[in-house]
């Protein structure tokens, strides 16, 4: 009797599944600032609780040898939504109130490949692929836009969290008020710590609203927090909630934001035809003390290519097509995302030149590694290291480095040093935190990971050689 | 009427599983001998999977900030058993084959302390707390045991799995053949790296059969796998089954050991009443290159008071009782085991002190933080550090360390540097790779800290500081 009723539930269940398989799957992409690899419950955070995002491990799949395409937020983001390195698009860095350019119309970003399907498109949070109206998110495939347009840190205010009236102060003189835009416009300007606080719920809350007002037809969200890139604010219904202090705060609210999406998924049945992407745009900026994240131990953090840079947490849940609580042990990156959802919508590649590889296969819980190698480049198309398979050569070049000076708290920057890497060999199964260069171990693979740079260097470049690639697009101009 | 069906379902499950929870659980303790935290799926291992760990974790709980008693092996195993730091009970180290002495008989291992209730007991492994008839298994509460009784290195063969003739070589005058052991005879040696290769099927086997024979009376299974300690060997159904050699074969047939004793209380029917507890004794021995685990980026390794020697990788499931999927980030440690399976069978503590804490409400998945505070020893009574909530104090030591010197591969060891430690705070919050001494940002924490040692001193005494304890209790003799 009790079989008979376990039959037709599963029954029931899996024919519901199965209708929507043919139906292409809703979108969405959380993707955080500067969260380190280790800020989430799953990576050994302390004194607080990601429970949400804790959650979509278990029912989705977790991503624990996942790249950002570069580690600094613009390069990001760029590489992130058109599925190539962002030196290839002219994009590095992090873009400036003062830039004058952006990313190029002719660049096919996520929103746009999925327009021409039919979907909605919304993005709530920071844009930083160029402030000018050409550059804004409604010309590059969104419908609806609110949020920032470059970093929260990006304003004439005091780390203090004041207003700066001195007009010689070089922040006063660089970053025009901080403005919040709808679309095209402005409509308020986030002038105060206060301000910033709002942001992740404001983010939130329009969210929920674009997936209740798109539940019927597909839709791709993508949902960029300014949070928890400094300066941290966090709202009233989190402050003092964590027993990490304002950084646990966040983390909290972080944690709940996804959480809030999720539920309003599960609340318009449309849950388990959603493809929902969790993931970082860099490690943590590791010299803001107890307002920076964790790298989990993981060598460096933001602005460098060590894996605390670039190593981001990732996870991915779709119900109805993601085998739940599998572990992706493979190599891949946020430049991956675009072909995938290309071969998921069932749209061709762009006809110019990207980077990404289709990981559906890993999707699937399949033990294939799409992604043979992957280039870790920094800053104006510098080639720092490459990694394949276990192995990661760092090429000599010249790096921030966290180590060896204090950082500072509360919302004030720490200074860098600066290190001149030699060139070096790890093995990154034994030893995922770089500590212990073997190159001397393994002249052979060095050797073959030299090759793979060489390739590199014909195709794109490599400023630290002096090497002018071919195959370079120029970013978008003013 | 889907609904209908559904709670009916439901509530079926839900009296069999309320049935079973006032029968007390059985134990499992599977205990890895050098397993770093970096070595399973779940903290990024590459090139390998674990899926049956991996199903530990989605289906009981994670512990992310979980530390073995010390960071080696013999006083591991004697903080596991007992509850206590091992120093409290004269364990320290390694026990050698020529050691006289072992555990204490007034000492109450989780064994004794189950066959008071009615267990049956049986290890199936490693037990390193004396090799001599009066220190053996079944002297300590173990109805059955097969195993070698000290590490599987300590054998009169060289690093490349040769018998050693010479009997000038100091392993050859220092170990005799390394017997497996029945209860308390002797019945085979382990003399060639073939030979090794057969214990992790054996521990299994063994382990399984005890499972079959008591299914029906609560029982204690503890699996101490000689495995990944050097010299690793795999059975010859996963040798070459990774991309990670032989390491990576190890890990495949590791966890498929896991899966075995899982499988076999699932066939049984008394899975969701067991408590299965996976961890390790201390963390990888780095300078064994290729064949050393990860400590997923955490500082150092076995030997060490840093987080990559004694921080382990941690899972515990207990269907009827643990939240599925939760995560424990809270401090705590394979002292805890002891006085929370006190506490679950409801047997009193002993009438010695223990240093162990009752973690039952991390198990229950509540947010209490049970344990305040824990001190890392290491070797003969060193007080080396101390954590409390984030912060981690390292007292001034000198340690072996593993950095600037390079490891040697395929089971030949590398050599080791000493490094002095100053004064040190960390905080694990945002630095669990205890790169970033901020003693300087916090010094009234480290005062906190400081004061903790006087008392741990107090109560115990510290070698480093020549201080003498009063609450130390002796080692068996022979």
């Amino acid at each position: 009797m009790m079989k008979y009723f376990i039959n037709i539930f599963f029954l029931i269940l899996f024919s519901c599944s199965d209708n929507k398989k043919n139906t292409p799957p809703n979108i969405v992409i959380i993707f955080m600032d500067d969260l380190g690899y280790g800020d989430i419950s799953n990576f050994g955070a302390i004194n607080y609780k990601t429970p949400n995002i804790d959650k979509m491990v278990n029912e989705g799949m977790l991503f624990t040898n996942f790249y950002s395409a570069q580690a600094v937020c613009s390069a990001s983001r760029a590489g992130l939504l058109t599925g190539t390195y962002p030196n290839r698009i002219g994009i590095s860095g992090a873009l400036m109130p003062y830039s004058n350019h952006g990313l190029h119309k002719d660049e096919i970003t996520i929103a746009e490949m999925l327009k021409e399907k039919g979907y909605a498109t919304g993005i709530f949070g920071k844009w930083h692929l160029g402030h000018h109206k050409k550059f804004l998110p409604n010309n590059h495939g969104f419908d609806t836009y609110v949020g920032i347009p470059y970093s929260n840190d990006m304003w004439p205010v005091d780390f203090n969290g004041n207003q700066i009236s001195d007009t010689s102060n070089w922040k006063k003189k660089t970053y025009p008020q901080l403005p919040l835009i709808k679309d095209f416009d402005k409509i308020r300007e986030i002038k105060t710590l206060e301000d910033q606080a709002i942001l992740t719920t404001l983010y939130t809350e329009e969210s929920v609203k674009f997936i209740n007002n798109n539940k019927n037809n597909p839709f791709f969200l993508y949902v960029p927090h300014s949070m928890p890139h400094v300066p941290i604010a966090v709202s009233d219904k989190f402050l003092g909630k964590s027993k990490q202090g304002l950084y646990g705060d966040l983390m909290m609210e972080l944690d709940w934001s996804v959480g809030e999406i999720i539920n309003s998924l599960e609340e318009n049945n449309i849950l388990d035809n959603t493809l929902v992407i969790f993931t970082s745009d860099n490690g943590p900026w590791l010299n803001f003390g107890n307002h920076a994240g964790s790298t989990g131990g993981l060598r460096e953090g933001k602005g460098t290519s060590f894996e605390g840079g670039q190593r981001v947490p990732t996870v991915m849940m779709w119900k109805n097509f993601i085998p739940k609580g599998k572990i992706a042990n493979q190599l891949s990156s946020t430049i991956d995302i675009f072909p995938t959802i290309a071969n998921i919508v069932d749209v061709s590649l762009p006809k110019h030149k990207i980077d990404g590889v289709n990981i559906i296969e890993i999707l699937e819980g399949k033990e294939s590694e799409p992604r043979d190698h992957f280039f870790y480049y920094y800053g104006n198309n510098n080639l720092e290291a490459i990694r394949k398979d276990n192995w990661k050569l760092i090429l000599p070049h010249s790096s921030r480095s966290y180590k060896g000076v204090l950082p500072k708290n509360d919302g004030h920057p720490g200074p860098y040093k600066r290190i001149e890497t030699g060139l070096e060999l790890y093995n990154l199964r034994r030893d995922p935190g770089e500590e212990y260069d073997v190159i001397k171990l393994y002249p052979d693979i060095a050797s073959e990971l030299t090759k793979l740079a060489e390739v590199a260097r014909e195709d794109m470049g490599d400023n630290l050689t002096g090497k002018k690639g071919m195959n370079v697009r120029e970013h978008g101009k003013l």
